[in-house]
């Protein structure tokens, strides 16, 4: 007999195309509901094309609102914020959170717009505002009027108003590794393109899940200098950043993190992995997603005509009842079950071994 | 560690209380959503009262409508149709399904309200039209007016036309052993009373399903005797019954069957049986319940004023897509894959062992 990790994923493919739906327009508060009850993402082109962020946000406009506001900004080496990195050392991998700053928008957005030409200011450093924290209807509040209050169709559905609404502004370099979020998220892509590569949550014994330690990019400290103001009257915090690198919390609990990337299928493999049918989807400007809750998502980005990437995000609480949530747990509870148990003949399928 | 079964159901308890809600009215289409997206049921108090067959569904005028049509009746000994049935020989259990004849429905309903006085003709046979193939269109065509074609709000939220609509008519005597369907179940209760017991699809492990032969009842041979007509000019094809005994089919595949039976709880258990929350709820006349997809239910009932228990269902075909058949049929498997390896240290939890 099949393992029942195998049979559940291949399932659950047999009965779900492994495409992301295309829908013509916004769906009714009905036509979401149903697409919550499969908890399957759907993609709605031009869906946000009238608001007026759509029109209104190049680059002069939001330096004009928003230029001297102070804003978090995430710094990394990589561009890979909240991601696993692998000790130099050791091999022992951590997850380790971008660097934090906070600065003048403008500058920020000049370090964004700098990235393709090679020349920022940071010596390489990526800078993502990405601070999912209702950041829009705080940090950006100046910006809060060119989109919707809220999603009606989701509000109407889910009865309730959004949680959060978040604002993320980049470049080409920043890409959020795969992780899952208890939100329902309505993600509007307002200018330059985002990838989505997605799996369900039935897929979570492909993605390697391990328990790791903590860690935080930290400016070396020989080569942390003080805040300066330069001529243009901005502070310049991010000039006195130099050299980054990750450093352990060894008091934070370690925190479960998937390790298996859907672009590198051949690395950090579980037994399961090769079963994974990622989805992608390419957001493009005026487009609107809907990722479920629980489903895994990594997201790379590319920049647009005016040199960054943004767009806005609504998240709504999701529902624990019914059975769904229960489902996803005891798939993880089998799934670590048989990581104990590597030895007993009946459950093992042919692949690799996870490695951990 | 608790075991993956016993945490999952535990766990889906603890998210979903055990009781059946309770709305104050028809839920709008989008409502009906939500609870099929949580995969839950709910009743609704008086919610056909309006309803024509409420008000004219007495004994005279089913006479009337329907007297001197055939319809076909499952016959039984003890009100058992579709039940297990326990061999005297060796134990052994065989599903079996019940004896059927046609009769006019005159006939059949004068067995149903002479049940009670303890005066059957048929021996104390029990009767149960009961027919799940859309009867109502079809056999009790003559009724079918006095219902709606579909319940609206079911029907624009699922998108699709009621696949089936039954009527049930019965007994106090006859009682739908524990099963499940694949369909969502709008259950409108016209005469007399159920009481539904109700176990959720990851209770699946309670239920000790079992691999079963499958039989039917059928009239002793010699007993048995040639259709009369009688001085009214019915048929009676009951008269001709006797005795009925159940008998193997030896030609047919095997079936999944409940064995554990909510109401004997500490009977043919297995080691999940006691972690099951049944679900409990009476249908009295003019109410409806929604019975999810996949749910388990046993069924009993009470006759009303006019001595006879009415209902009428309407069956719409569930969605495979999403995660949560692909989830139950996951259940099932590590269910069967424990069965397997009883002497798994790791995965053994107190209480008893299943019957099979
Ligand atoms: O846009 C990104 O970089 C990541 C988005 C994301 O993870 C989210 O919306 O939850
Ligand atoms: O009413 C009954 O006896 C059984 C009902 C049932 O099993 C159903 O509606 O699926």
């Amino acid at each position: 007999m099949t393992d029942p990790l195998t049979n559940l994923i291949n399932t659950y493919h047999e009965l779900n195309a492994a495409v992301v739906d295309e829908l013509d327009e916004q769906p009714s508060a009905l036509e979401f509901m149903r697409h919550v009850a499969k908890n399957r993402p759907f993609i709605v082109r031009w869906a946000i094309r009238e608001w007026p962020a759509c029109r209104k946000w190049d680059a002069a406009y939001l330096r004009q609102v928003m230029g001297r506001e102070e804003v978090k900004v995430a710094i990394t080496p990589l561009g890979n914020a909240d991601a696993v990195v692998e000790s130099k050392a050791d091999g022992t991998l951590v997850f380790v959170e971008p660097h934090e700053i906070f600065e003048p928008f403008g500058q920020f957005l000049d370090s964004v717009q700098r990235s393709l030409s090679g020349t920022t200011l940071t010596g390489g450093h990526v800078k993502y505002a990405q601070t999912q924290n209702d950041n829009l209807r705080h940090e950006y509040a100046n910006l809060s009027h060119d989109v919707p209050t809220d999603i009606p169709f989701a509000r109407i559905a889910l009865g309730q108003k959004a949680d959060a609404i978040n604002l993320w502004i980049g470049d080409d370099r920043s890409t959020t590794a795969l992780h899952k979020d208890n939100y329902e998220n309505i993600y509007c892509q307002i200018r330059g393109e985002k990838d989505f590569v997605l799996l369900s949550p039935v897929e979570m014994p492909c993605v390697n899940e391990q328990m790791m330690a903590r860690g935080r990019y930290v400016p070396v400290p020989s080569a942390a200098t003080a805040t300066s103001t330069s001529d243009d009257g901005y502070k310049h915090d991010d000039r006195g950043v130099g050299e980054l690198e990750a450093q352990l919390d060894t008091g934070a609990e370690r925190v479960p993190v998937a390790t298996w990337d859907p672009d590198e299928p051949e690395k950090r493999t579980t037994t399961w992995s090769h079963l994974a049918k990622p989805l992608r989807v390419t957001l493009r400007e005026g487009d609107m997603l809907y990722l479920p809750c629980f489903w895994y998502h990594k997201v790379s980005q590319r920049v647009g005509d005016e040199g960054f990437v943004c767009a806005v995000n609504y998240w709504y609480d999701c529902s624990f009842e019914g059975e769904s949530f229960a489902s996803h747990g005891f798939v993880r509870d089998v799934y670590l079950a048989e990581q104990r148990r590597p030895e007993y003949p009946e459950l093992k399928v042919g692949g690799e071994t996870g490695g951990g």
